[in-house]
């Protein structure tokens, strides 16, 4: 009998996060003000993060305890299996292992939960009636309206207009968990009305959203902003996955040679290879290959500068050292939604800058063959953004076969696509689009970055 | 910490599927043959299914050894997770310990995943290269989808029309694991082709597509037929979850005082409560309570007669012992597509006349009042199926708040709703409908009932 799933007792959960900022070869770029250009102060953010989070954002803590009344609920899905891909390392005939550790089985059907639960602790604690965010195809904001529910927050979520028509069920699943879904742009917002006064049709943006939910937070009572991604806190929280994931590899008795995850903000991927990271940066091992796998539509590392930009469209947020297409630049309508940013994550960004992580960018149409060939062979029905690290997963154990070598290739697999069968259906029918971005696109997004 | 998952290793995974038949305090009432009225032999049932799974149907033997191809498909997504429903009994403060085993974990999103990879690997054993089986909403038909890729077998699911048209992702679901799906009635089958041509737009129903799907089956080489659920081997197939269960509960410290489940055809149910119900025939736990939940639109427990009738409306199958609306009912349009069938497993009957298990109607308002409310605690979105058992848990729970008695609550919990975020919808809205069952309309079916 050879186990194809690893399963951690409850009692073994990691309790705390990894936090790499002590560990970075270098410190992290510091963050701008938009107006001052200045590095950012704790009292700058106050007014739309509780200060539980501001704290974290800075630490230089290695390991950050994670509150037992968050475990507690992480202890209604966690710890996640790590699974061994049998089947499909057969399907593929290669020596290389194949494990993935699979985020799905929450109820949420990703990652997001992690943040979204802890999240809601620290701004329960600081007395915090109400949260607000965006949310474009629904994943964020459905994992933190249960993350809201479980601490009795109430959660308002400006929906993209597009999605929420397009997307029922996930507007559906938000409500189910308590959250109140407004399609933006709204005439809730000074920001809404103003867009909607200039085109009453306009079908909403993830720019416009964010406008929308940071000025519902500043302007209301007892009332906080919380963002999915990107930020070092969300990476801090997400850190749990790839904390029980060192654990999971050793009872299989392996250490990854080669980590892969797809990356949008990136806090899915950071969750799982920042506490394997610490081995290389220490020394201890030196070969372990780190690959982040990005949409062609939308490849700010293998094709942005690493540059100060905005986190949002609106030109809101303050400036981050990210490698960048242009807070501007709209990605052309891929599936993976969650990787459709302009940006990514300040941590991950310098990780890359200091070439200790790799990047590829891939086309959503072999995307899609990976993921029929995973659904074929291990069952599981990939989101379309973890779909892509699946293809590269794919592509090196097919390496291995050229090569004869076994490598163990782990997949950082951040959801199910239950939501996303359209897609999949797209693919089969044969009539999905891969979309090129020519250089004339970048240049002119990129010609719109801020000057710092 | 206290535990709220509780994780069987994969080397404790129990390797043998529970056979009832020989524990039962008397024997199960003869299936008949529907011309002759005799009893069935092995050799009427062999154009239809694998000698493999006709021998399991009539089996004496207490334990039968799970094939290790078939295990080794198991370990895929088994054993699913026992959780501990903390913040369900928190929320509805009762002294009562509440726990569920949740099979939405498979990729298929239910409990169907198990019979499906048993029957595709009886049938590969004895070359059969075609499989054909009926599908309403599509859980049985996407699951079975599953079972054939995983052994190379060829898939034709007739899916009632209707579904075909409304639930375009169930179809996607079963494509994508390589299934061909055909809208029934079709012109592939007599049967079809005889109602297309009294009714070319006639929306289809279960009862058809089984003919279909049968006369396929009878007709094409190497082909045989499949059913997910309602006869006995399909029940053996799902006690994995109960021996699971009983090795859980111990892990736990507990054994349960009152089992839920709810129940179609009735196999995901037995699954459960068999694997517990002869510690109560034994004598060992005579004071165990197991409770079906039926739907007040197919209460054929509750307010039908025990008598032989067909499994399908067309009356082309044997007949089978059961408490039964007539094959001519035609049910309420409930979400729970799953329990809208006219009869139940022959094995639950039985126990049922017997009086070794319960049964309760439910309502599909109330149920879903506490789908939500299983939703806001525990965050998991119950298949309206599941839900059905998830309100009576829940009123057990009351009722030990009431009397402040700790009692040890079981839930079958079979699988996730992911697809039924509509009907969620239509309750969040409040334009969700309850259904009455005439006394008249039940006579009127009973009417029908086979002469036998």
């Amino acid at each position: 009998m050879e186990r194809a799933m690893f399963f951690l007792d409850q009692k073994d959960m990691p309790t705390k996060w990894y936090n790499i900022q002590p560990d970075l070869p270098k410190p992290l770029p510091p963050v701008l003000h938009p107006g001052t250009k200045k590095p950012v102060t704790g009292a700058d953010l106050a007014p739309i993060f509780p200060m539980g989070l501001i704290m974290q954002e800075v630490s230089q803590e290695r390991f950050i305890e994670i509150p037992e009344e968050v475990q507690a609920i992480y202890r209604t899905w966690r710890p996640t299996a790590l699974h061994r891909a049998y089947r499909l390392e057969k399907a593929l005939d290669t020596p290389a292992k194949i494990f993935y550790k699979y985020e799905g089985t929450s109820a949420a059907g990703s990652h997001k939960l992690n943040t979204a639960v802890a999240q809601a602790y620290y701004n329960k604690q600081e007395g915090v009636k109400r949260l607000c965010t965006e949310t474009g195809a629904g994943q964020w904001g459905s994992a933190l309206a249960m993350g809201c529910q479980f601490f009795d927050i109430e959660l308002q979520v400006y929906m993209v207009k597009t999605s929420y028509e397009s997307k029922p069920y996930r507007r559906v699943l938000m409500e189910t968990w308590g959250a109140k879904v407004t399609p933006s742009p709204s005439p809730n917002t000074k920001a809404g009305r103003d867009i909607l006064a200039k085109d009453p049709n306009c079908p909403g943006s993830l720019g416009i959203a964010i406008s929308e939910a940071i000025e519902h937070a500043v302007t209301h009572k007892d009332t906080k902003y919380s963002l999915g991604s990107v930020l070092n806190h969300v990476l801090l929280h997400q850190t749990i996955v790839g904390e029980e994931t060192r654990k999971q590899m050793e009872m299989a008795g392996v250490y990854p040679d080669i980590i892969v995850g797809c990356i949008g903000g990136g806090s899915n991927f950071a969750g799982m290879f920042l506490p394997f990271i610490r081995d290389k940066i220490s020394g201890k091992k030196k070969d372990l290959r780190i690959v982040a796998v990005e949409p062609q539509a939308a490849p700010s590392l293998t094709r942005g500068p690493y540059a100060y930009d905005f986190g949002d469209v609106a030109g809101m947020t303050p400036l981050l050292k990210m490698f960048t297409l242009g807070h501007t630049f709209v990605p052309s309508p891929i599936h993976a939604g969650g990787l459709r940013y302009h940006g990514k994550a300040p941590i991950i960004c310098h990780l890359y800058n200091l070439g200790l992580i790799e990047a590829k960018a891939e086309y959503q149409i072999p995307v899609f063959e990976a993921a029929v060939k995973f659904a074929r062979t291990e069952g599981i029905i990939s989101a379309p953004e973890t779909a892509h690290c699946v293809k590269v997963a794919i592509d090196e154990a097919l390496a291995c076969r050229e090569s004869g070598k076994s490598k163990t290739i782990l997949i950082a697999h951040s959801g199910h696509g239950h939501f996303d069968l359209a897609a999949y259906d797209e693919y089969l029918c044969g009539k999905m689009k891969d979309y090129e971005l020519p250089e004339e696109k970048l240049k002119e997004a990129l010609a719109l970055l801020p000057q710092v």
